[in-house]
């Protein structure tokens, strides 16, 4: 035994005689004090305290309601995306699926203990802290993705082809816009109530019609060996475009309905100033501090310093009064994508961003969508007509843009229906509406159907007007 | 214009005239509708409905609440740890220390207004919606960790000097349950209540005096390069044995504390066959299908199974009665960590679990930790007490089974200044008793400065009795 090296295992007896003599001393003399503090008296439990071991009244396990929440919908969800790609259909499609079938719509319909296990009764639950959790959970999982899109955007030759680009894109938002705000006419009486004003009412309803799903589109693209064609390159430039005009214009939409009539111009203007500060000073900064960063070694603030500066680009736009998603995504599109310290973050995010906290998202959606709502046929028909303008819209007004900046009537056709993808960002838009109150619960569901709908429709819309290129099986 | 192409931007003036008609119409159109809606009446606002965009009384802007708290104990214990480095403190402190200032202990204390914008008062959130969603987001990250712990825990060489190791782990875990118990006897009466019964108040105070903050540790050891030396090969052997057994001895003391007396068999009973379904079937089955993955490429499927996997085995242990984490750590545990793929996921895993989710779990600890408690000269004569037992019992534990394997005086002194590392899993089992009601709100306050004390008194001790090897600066 040398005083100066740690000595080898089992030397002697010694070892192992000490080492049971001092379990089984251990376990003696726990039990002598267990004996002595039997007898033993506390102060009386206060008033209200709960018995030890067990949930305080009106307190769920919101750990295990959680966690069984994501594990359901990322399983159910991976399984109906894979079952979904077979019929040629994007997985997110399975992930909405599955949020809409463990929700209220489905499982809470059919068989409400089995939903029950997943999100508690309010009953059980008053605080609503369950979906609270939830919703903390699926928020962080979209300001993160949005800054990944963000982040993709740049990827996009968004420049190389911009005018025809900006012509189809501003088209393709405008044209469902006013159709959107002129379908408000007819929803406003049925489906609104006295206390939203008609501005907020069509104006939303106008953005949520106008928005395409930017990184939808570049799977379906990706998916068909699309991506790299004229007709790929400009589709993408298109979303892209539509993306950054869209989102700004419900941080005006936001603006103008959280805020009281005085205080819109203020919610806007702080959302200009934002939008400027990123573009003038964050982005050349963000740009010197990227290629400083390539130069060397990966210094240890550097990652923190990327999530900070997300979660700050959120809190900053949440606070000025437009959403949270909206500076995580605008950060996203100013850092420079094509440097390695951009790459390196946005690689090791995605999986645990869009596999772990994402599928919260579906699963708070769905919780929050109740088809049962529709029970009329009228409400049937109305939502037919939602989905009937919206798919108009979009088509229709990017095969007029892409016709009139030169494109035959097949590509023109192609791209309309890739616009028509509402995807994620869709959904994003109307959780943003129902958390507002500017859509009630009712208009809720029929625009997710309707999200569903003309995310459904592309790719058997492009599958017939734009067939894959030779060499690949046909869809 | 070819009819197979895309055309070129500005093609002539046909585009850009018609693209500035279109918007103009857009925005024309679009008065038109709001001036015919704004005559159109809806039904009156159902009872209960929150004016648009305002807030729902009560309800608070959760996603607000919880970027900020998580943007600021990033921010700060960020900026402590490297405050802390400076001082040859490893940087969990800091992020420790960066939770207890922003709770009710310090900023809380000294400024309510500053603290009430990361996390609103009672008044303002009721249903404790906020604290809810930062516990979801920081039992996330702490379940994920545990995870990425006991993959790591492979990566010692657990197995090498296995009797020595299991000789000193198991002394160094039973000297401060034993000591733990009986210093039970002297809070019982005065920090407990008459509805805890004193058989779990002991067990818990064992359990929390023996654990070992294994990853805290193993970083304390490769930043002083003692990593790969004697002395350290066998702590981190001991911690790793100390957690697993700790863990273990939590989950039996969770098991006892929840249950009914008749329960408790149930609760062991479950959670042995949990460990034995671990160890018998997931290893191998585990083992097989990693070794299958290492030879191909990665399967889409393997990242949404792998996060499932951990999700699962969570949930699995919170449904027996044990903690969630335990199921974290078991399955981390049995994962075959030399495989390509448990390398891979661990590495995409790290950041986003310990830059942005576990700060989210020191947030939720400082918010609980109210210091403000320890009122009297008593309270923290006690709180002395608790932090001298469990360094007593950790340290001369661990120096007695170290001189009776053989070690020498220093080597066995330097051990027990590692053991006595409480770190971050002092902090979980803390939270656990919390939750479980077995410790009282002022107990929870003086545990959590026994955890920070051990574990900030460790590298001072170690750079005491065991000096940095020559060619490294001397601390």
């Amino acid at each position: 035994m040398s005083s100066n090296g740690v000595a080898p295992a089992g030397s002697g007896w010694a070892g192992p005689v000490a080492y049971l003599a001092l379990l089984a001393a251990g376990v003696g003399l726990f039990f002598l004090i267990r004996t002595a503090g039997e007898g033993l008296t506390a102060p009386p439990a206060p008033d209200g305290a709960a018995p030890v071991g067990r949930a305080v009244p009106g307190k769920v396990d919101v750990v295990l309601h959680v966690t069984a929440t994501l594990a359901a919908v990322i399983a159910l969800g991976f399984a109906l995306g894979r079952a979904f790609r077979y019929v040629g259909q994007p997985p997110v499609i399975g992930e909405v699926v599955a949020g809409l079938l463990l929700g209220p719509s489905v499982l809470g319909a059919v068989y409400p203990p089995a939903m029950h296990v997943l999100i508690p009764p309010a009953s059980a639950d008053p605080g609503g802290r369950v979906p609270a959790a939830l919703q903390a959970v699926a928020q962080l999982g979209v300001i993160l993705y949005m800054f990944l899109v963000g982040l993709e955007l740049n990827a996009a030759q968004l420049g190389e082809r911009a005018g025809a680009t900006v012509a189809v894109s501003h088209a393709s938002i405008v044209v469902p816009f006013v159709l959107g705000a002129g379908l408000a006419l007819g929803l406003y009486p049925g489906y609104s109530h006295a206390g939203v004003p008609f501005t907020s009412f069509a104006l939303f309803l106008g953005a949520a019609m106008a928005v395409t799903a930017f990184p939808v589109l570049a799977r379906i693209l990706a998916d068909r060996g699309l991506d790299k064609t004229p007709l790929g390159v400009v589709a993408l430039g298109c979303a892209a475009a539509d993306d950054v005009t869209a989102w700004c214009l419900l941080a005006f939409v936001v603006g103008v309905a959280r805020a009281e009539v005085g205080q819109a111009a203020a919610v806007v203007a702080g959302a200009a100033a934002f939008v400027a500060f990123m573009f003038l000073l964050a982005r050349p900064a963000l740009a010197r501090a990227a290629r400083r960063l390539d130069a060397g070694p990966l210094p240890p603030a550097a990652v923190p310093a990327a999530f900070l500066l997300v979660l700050l680009s959120a809190l900053a736009t949440e606070a000025i009064g437009v959403h949270a998603v909206f500076g995580a995504f605008l950060l996203g599109a100013v850092v420079p994508h094509d440097t390695r310290v951009a790459r390196d973050f946005a690689a090791r995010l995605r999986d645990p961003v869009t596999v772990l906290l994402l599928p919260a998202f579906f699963a708070y959606t769905g919780l929050r969508t109740e088809i049962g709502l529709l029970t009329s046929p009228a409400d049937w028909l109305w939502c037919g007509a939602v989905i009937l303008v919206a798919t108009v819209g979009k088509v229709g007004g990017t095969v007029a843009a892409a016709r009139l900046t030169g494109s035959g009537w097949r590509e023109a056709a192609a791209l309309g229906a890739l616009m028509n993808t509402r995807g994620l960002m869709g959904l994003i838009v109307l959780n943003v509406g129902l958390d507002l109150g500017v859509i009630s619960p009712t208009l809720f569901a029929m625009m997710v159907l309707m999200a569903l709908a003309t995310t459904v429709a592309t790719a058997p819309l492009l599958r017939w007007l734009a067939p894959e290129p030779a060499g690949r099986p046909a869809g």
